[in-house]
């Protein structure tokens, strides 16, 4: 039975065996997944990473992170996941500033109020 | 006036011209930084990003994010950067989590005082 060419084989047009150890990544109807991350790593480093990781669901796990890195290096040339690491980072900040601010704002009214009490308050 | 070799040209063990474009990222006294980038991109990759972009500025964010890459995959050799950003999505998960936890107590206390300022109340 003949096999279908993995995207990274049909890319380098070689044949694709089944110790292909990019196949299990990048199957043949996502051409771009392949490119994005041969453009950023390049073959060499990218099985490189695989050889170095012994377990089945790390291997699977870092061309997750490899695919995704090169996914958000296609769509920002220049910060590449950074961008996103820098959104999350500001996200957080301004998150902290308001949690700061409504818990400011619960201080004053226990202080005002401390008979009060909240139903869930001490959970 | 002879020049020091900048660290991928020294890795390289090649003479480093005034016209290498990775000198400016890659000084001489930090090797590590230039062998983790180096391992995770290569230099053809890292030159081919550079010339890709114009603005100077540009060229050396993108050299900043891809020295942070590497760094972090070196650090987390099966999630690399993206241990980064999974860490800071459950921060903000958690303090999302709290904001709105925060929030309920002072909804209950408006409504138990509906007559109580805050000072900075409708910033």
């Amino acid at each position: 039975m003949s096999r279908v060419s993995c995207a990274a084989c049909k890319y380098q047009r070689r044949k694709c065996t089944s110790e292909c150890v990019l196949a299990p990544y990048f199957p043949a109807n996502q051409p771009k997944k392949f490119q994005n991350a041969h453009r950023l790593f390049g073959v060499r480093n990218m099985v490189k990473i695989l050889d170095e990781l012994k377990d089945e669901d790390q291997k699977s796990d870092a061309m997750k992170s490899i695919i995704f890195e090169s996914d958000m290096r296609e769509k920002f040339p220049v910060y590449g996941c950074v961008e996103c690491i820098s959104y999350l980072r500001q996200q957080l900040q301004i998150t902290l500033q308001e949690l700061q601010d409504v818990q400011s704002q619960l201080e004053f009214y226990r202080q005002q109020h401390p008979t009060a009490t909240y139903p869930n308050f001490d959970r």
